[in-house]
């Protein structure tokens, strides 16, 4: 995570950022730099999101387009062009496509695609896509990493090949109106995000000849991609229930300790307040007609200042 | 809080959202539609968080402008205008302002300058800006309604003069190029959010003529800010711990605990919860040096699927 408060708080307190612009700054920047979403697809999937809530005023204010313009601050005109693009999604059973999923499916594919495609059969050698002498090989090969998966080095033009088909089949689940043509820029994107979070690694053969490495059989590790799925989950249970508390309506109940610790007895704390949940839950639990299903949902971490 | 999971759960489900997705549309529908932040403004403001983006990542990458450019699939001449803008906004000692409030201020403001200009001195009607006989008077403020704050009705005008001076107060905290000129559209839109929201009401007098009633002291309860301000609060504490979380750091703890509870149980069950917390870090607690201080956040609500 990039941890804007701590690594840039200077920065950020030199700007003044206000408790909600640093909630979106901290969500926009995370969407960036630490998964990797391109720049332009992080503020059209807003714009997207934006759309889709003028069209909701349109549909609850019976479908009035200039009473719809007036609440959003948005000509009729262009009220119009926004209803037209979700009558027709929905009418096409089309997706309402913002990011997709929490990393960019070009990334998270990468590697599944390199070992489909270049996996070693038998006897073959990592390096023989490159006219290398029995010596140059063997330096080359005592270089590599440790346990790094079984397939073979790429040229510059066969990484660009499996990044322009991963794109064009992530493309192809879109609305033709709303793909993004490849590009040379699209490729180098690509290329330096896959070198930077480690998928791979570029290796020099000559001056103008490099060799590419798999570093790893999966751009993010399946654990790791479960955990962020059940952040967004968690996130998207504590936002509802928020703006509910907010809203005064009764069954949700909202808290926070703050407290002191000592090193040495951290870990009986936590494991104590662990075992604490599950007896009262139990206590309170009986089995019924589903229709009164309650959620605790508990976060322990250190204690930062979040206001300014 | 706009229920687009309950309200609009067939078109959710009908467009396919991803759990992401639906996180993203979460948030920005809830600023258009519930907090009154107009259309473009939101846009804007994700603009301008992933603008600071690059900016932190060209710093990161010790000023290189290329390298930046293709981490976030921006080009090199666009990347050396964001970063031309921060080092401005920097030296000027300027602010980074996305939303500023969670609730735009030309709204909050709103009750507040009416009521400082316009409260009834002694003797006056709330009606005297207007040409009404006894029995005009009496009729219609008989259809006021109880507990309104005492001031002047207003006409057209002077409805939209507020609204102007709240806007050049609000734009004059910005520097020059961020500035949004006045425009009818404009005034127009923030009438119908006041109308909206129940901030004031309007009241045909002729068919020509209007007056408007204000109805609320505050646009929004002094209660419900605060608990507003808690909300972006809890939700950032909870985003970067869950962060930390995805990222295996230790020292954060996640849990949930779901179950099915009897009505008539539940008031013991939260009464119960909220003790055995206090007591859990009073026996935990211990004063030191400050360093080792930790924060347990916990929330219950109705257990909803999440993931479609």
């Amino acid at each position: 995570m990039v941890q804007i408060r701590v690594n840039h708080d200077k920065l950020a307190k030199a700007l003044n950022v206000s408790d909600i612009d640093f909630f979106i700054l901290l969500l926009v920047i995370n969407l960036i730099k630490t998964f990797g979403h391109r720049y332009g697809k992080v503020i059209d999937a807003v714009s997207v999101a934006a759309r889709f809530a003028v069209y909701l005023t349109y549909l609850e204010e019976g479908n009035n387009l200039r009473r719809t313009g007036f609440l959003h601050h948005v000509e009729p005109r262009r009220v119009k062009e926004i209803v037209s693009e979700f009558d027709s999604l929905l009418e096409n059973g089309g997706s309402l496509c913002l990011l997709g999923s929490v990393e960019p499916s070009y990334l998270i594919g990468f590697s599944y695609v390199w070992l489909e495609k270049y996996s070693l059969k038998n006897g073959e050698l990592m390096t023989q896509l490159f006219n290398l002498t029995e010596s140059e090989r063997l330096i080359l090969e005592a270089g590599f990493p440790k346990n790094i998966p079984g397939c073979l080095l790429l040229r510059e033009c066969d990484v660009e090949d499996l990044i322009r088909d991963l794109h064009e089949k992530a493309q192809s689940l879109l609305h033709e109106s709303k793909r993004t043509a490849f590009s040379d820029a699209l490729a180098e994107h690509a290329k330096y995000r896959l070198l930077a979070s480690e998928t791979m690694q570029e290796i020099k053969i000559t001056k103008e000849t490099s060799a590419y490495l798999l570093l790893k059989k999966e751009y993010s590790p399946k654990g790791r991609q479960a955990r962020m799925q059940t952040m967004v989950q968690d996130l998207t249970r504590s936002f509802q229930w928020m703006y509910s508390w907010v809203d005064g309506e009764s069954g949700i109940m909202r808290g926070i300790e703050t407290l002191e610790i000592q090193e040495d007895r951290k870990e009986e704390a936590l494991q104590e307040l662990d075992q604490m949940m599950r007896i009262w839950a139990d206590k309170y639990h009986t089995e019924s007609d589903g229709s009164n299903i309650i959620a605790l949902q508990f976060l322990l971490g250190p204690h930062q200042e979040i206001s300014a």
